[in-house]
């Protein structure tokens, strides 16, 4: 298992990082340069549609290691990305419906840790995060997956939604972790599924809620608001185990 | 709320807390310090069941803010505890089968808090932790709680297996966490409850196992050993709850 995490800093350093094919977290540069070798980083940024961070040189002072981050520093993902198709796959060869976890801006790397962790022992094909407002695979989530991430795929996308759409129609249904929503009990949740759960702060965004078929939510007794988010993923995870096992009740 | 941490620094200051009825959580002592204010304190940590550790002066010299804490220093809870009386009267105050969630030694303070924080939704009337290798109410287990920790009594005791069969005699059964267990779901689960879960590396201890009426399994899919310890009690608390409410199965 390889948990170190990638710092790569200097205009040269950065562009052979992304045309090595190295999956670019995060890119920042320094905010209002335009010379020549930033251009080819921005290029080949837009190409693999990184998040682009424009920052100022102190900013990028603190960030840097080396003292030679030149106006760009790259934070490349300590482990690899899947495709969406690669979960789909792996449904189709356990023989499965596909069971996806997608989480809508989770950004603490312990949440997202113990989440892959869940989807692997809940039997979930993968793990989708978008790129925006969201924690990558750092090494940090590598630990707190306690090695999950060596087996479960994680795909990054550009744009939850349209995730979500092109997985309906190959007839996966999408179930969205909401307050306001229908008690989980009383859903039908056995079928293919992805299990849609929100960031930390705010839960998952209007459109993203929107483009889901259900909204479930955690029957909750208590005072304070809502569950950590790691916990209410895993809640909801095994209530479509348990749905998928057709266990009886007492 | 606050979320202060308490740290207590030299003799007098160290005795007087004592005396004063604050619940020191941890004291740290210099070994071999036989003198009579250490004595003292000693004394009155005995009193209190307190848990004493005995250091280096050079262990000291590190714990130290103010560097003057003369062979003594205490941390006291951020938190007050609760009595375990206190967690049975709630369930009775509020007319329903009580409901505790026992930790054997989750020593992370994101996930006790993360834990009180599940209670509290879950309805659980209350959580009851050991004093020795244990996180205690720090500050930092009060932020992960999210404010539960205002509403959720949280005992703790210097032996949870004596508690555990005291609890017995009032007619609460217990269920353990334990991958070698029964499918959770084919457990009953609905009557008067407490709920066991073991610390983050070996799970709950061989006597406190060996003390409760069932081991229930959460069915697990995937590669790797286990779920991070706050999602394993978020699952388990939440088919008590489902198990509760009667809910039927589709």
């Amino acid at each position: 298992m390889r948990y170190e995490e990638m710092v790569i800093e200097g205009r040269n350093a950065v562009l052979e990082a992304f045309r090595s094919g190295k999956t670019i977290d995060k890119l920042f540069v320094l905010d209002g340069c335009q010379d020549g070798p930033i251009k080819s980083i921005l290029r080949e940024a837009r190409k693999q549609d990184t998040v682009v961070n424009y920052v100022s040189r102190e900013r990028l002072d603190q960030m840097s290691e080396s003292r030679k981050h030149q106006g760009a520093i790259a934070y490349a993902a300590a482990y690899d990305y899947a495709q969406v198709e690669d979960i789909l796959q792996r449904a189709e060869q356990k023989g499965e419906p596909p069971f996806l976890i997608l989480l809508d801006g989770i950004e603490d790397p312990h949440n997202l840790g113990a989440i892959i962790r869940t989807a692997n022992l809940a039997g979930a094909h993968g793990v989708v995060i978008p790129k925006r407002r969201a924690a990558g695979l750092t090494a940090a989530v590598a630990k707190a997956s306690a090695g999950a991430i060596n087996y479960t795929p994680v795909a990054k996308v550009t744009n939850l939604s349209a995730t979500i759409k092109e997985l309906k129609k190959k007839g996966v249904w999408f179930v969205c972790a909401d307050m306001g929503g229908d008690s989980m009990y009383e859903l039908d949740l056995k079928g293919p599924i992805g299990l849609v759960v929100g960031g930390e702060g705010e839960g998952a965004s209007r459109l993203v809620k929107e483009n889901c078929d259900f909204a479930a939510a955690i029957p909750m007794a208590g005072e304070i608001d809502s569950l950590n988010a790691s916990v209410a993923t895993g809640v909801l995870a095994y209530e479509i185990v348990r749905q998928r096992l057709g266990m009886a009740v007492h």
